[in-house]
């Protein structure tokens, strides 16, 4: 694979952390250059410390000279932001691809702000994430055997979805294409409804009377059912926010089967209820059974 | 502790088949009996072949000629019949419990059917269980630093509680005492509803056409928020039915909190979603950070 000679991981937290590593792990990139809200940011001279990237930038300027790929891993609701200012930098020939969790506001952004680029724009969103955030969490094995789903935009250069398909590839990596709007319904129900969900539930039992009665019996099971509430509340309400209408209709799907359950409960169908509950059962049992891809053991963080 | 001459379990699956092995271990008693649906059934011949219990009971009035202690571990939805049956034959001295997750039905039945046994019926629930169910997944350590919520009947014998409560604590657990109802509400929170909300949603998923793509996409976050989806379907169904006026009344209040999640998003109001979240999270975790009784670690049967 042909070496990048200057890369730029825009955001250097749990995931551009570990794109960085893997990307020098893999001998990937000549040099790796980090870059986020401020150059004077803790977060930044900790990763260079680390040796997760070489240099830190001092504007895009700069950043941008002579770099081949830029890595967007910023939270979802500054991306925007960063388009429009990168429209003002970058350079026809470099590669750009993100990792975000929702595509739909960030390719309309891409649109908005460098129409001229589209060629080399390649949006992407690995399914990989881990308890913790921040470059202290990122690991140079973080894709090993995790999907990564790209959502190519028509006017790609095909030899542009090669090259980001390559690279995750190179990363251990399983890659998988999708249309936009099918990346966002999917992830709406599968990803973002469970963590409004169980936002949901831990917010409701804390601020009741008897909340401290409660948690102290809780068990296991909602342990469980509830880790992905002590997900990043800023980057879950930009995950909600951006891709609220796919998630508002997958809210209302679930309120219609709650419904149901709720008239099989009142009317004491519990032939109904043990069928809905063996089929569900069933159902996840089959899909641990058949997974080809593990699904994340620490995960919490972007999915 | 004075020893227990005659120990009847019925029903020697997960917990049953633990409190006779926790009962062995701290030689506490001296014979364990166990009774099931059928003397023919597999489960009890496997359950005497794993030395788990000593004999299997051919008859309630066998089982019952000489106990000391009966422990009541047959699903909730069988309590009721075993309870009639009980009355034909229980002698007045011997002591009964059981490790019912739900108590409003199961009391209403002890009223119903042994109104003359009050003194000795002290109702219990272990907060344990494990990933798998039946005696295989037995052990005498399940209650290790585990709770147990005692529900004990105005009518109880002091004694007859203080003896129930000592056993519990003899295997490692703590005990705590309860009003049956506030023990019904509080269950219905923390463990019956997010059971109703794993299995719903893993059912919703399971029957769209593309049932197939959404759980191939799923990871970490949906496999721990639905683990409890795997529970056993008859169980989750007694325990729904049995608890389902106090189940009805979580559900209708978890259904409150998401429609204001639904106006927050329809509205896109990101201040109101983040600061729901970050008191979500905040919540969670001081929960994790001040647990005493740690949650059990694979557990996902009873609670």
């Amino acid at each position: 694979m042909k070496q990048i000679q200057k890369l730029l991981v825009c955001g250097v937290g749990l995931i551009g952390g570990s794109f960085a590593m893997a990307a020098r792990k893999h001998k990937l990139a000549k040099k790796i250059i980090g870059i986020g809200r401020s150059p004077d940011a803790p977060s930044l001279a900790h990763a260079r410390d680390l040796g997760v990237i070489d240099e830190i930038a001092s504007g895009w300027n700069e950043a941008l000279d002579g770099t081949d790929l830029v890595v967007l891993a910023a939270p979802v609701g500054q991306i925007n932001d960063i388009l429009a200012t990168l429209s003002l930098h970058l350079a026809s020939g470099t590669l750009v691809t993100d990792v975000g969790s929702t595509k739909g506001e960030m390719i309309e952004s891409i649109y908005r702000h460098l129409p001229h680029h589209l060629p080399n724009i390649v949006p992407g969103h690995p399914i990989a994430g881990a308890e913790h955030s921040g470059v202290e969490a990122a690991s140079a094995d973080l894709f090993e055997r995790r999907r990564i789903v790209l959502t190519p935009l028509p006017e790609n250069d095909p030899a542009a979805v090669l090259r980001v398909r390559a690279i995750w590839q190179k990363f251990g990596a399983e890659v998988n294409e999708m249309h936009p709007q099918e990346h966002d319904r999917v992830f709406a129900a599968v990803s973002h409804l469970p963590h409004l969900l169980a936002f949901g539930l831990v917010h409701n039992f804390a601020q009741r009377a008897n909340a401290d009665q409660l948690f102290s019996l809780a068990a296991g099971g909602f342990r469980d059912f509830t880790r992905i509430a002590s997900s990043h509340p800023e980057m879950w309400r930009d995950i909600c926010i951006a891709n609220r209408q796919p998630l508002l209709a997958e809210l209302d799907q679930y309120l219609s089967e709650l419904a149901y359950l709720r008239s099989l409960l009142l009317a004491g169908k519990s032939d109904l209820l043990f069928s809905h509950f063996a089929a569900a059962r069933d159902a996840r049992n089959d899909w641990l059974a058949r997974a080809e891809v593990s699904p994340p053991k620490d995960h919490n963080g972007d999915l």
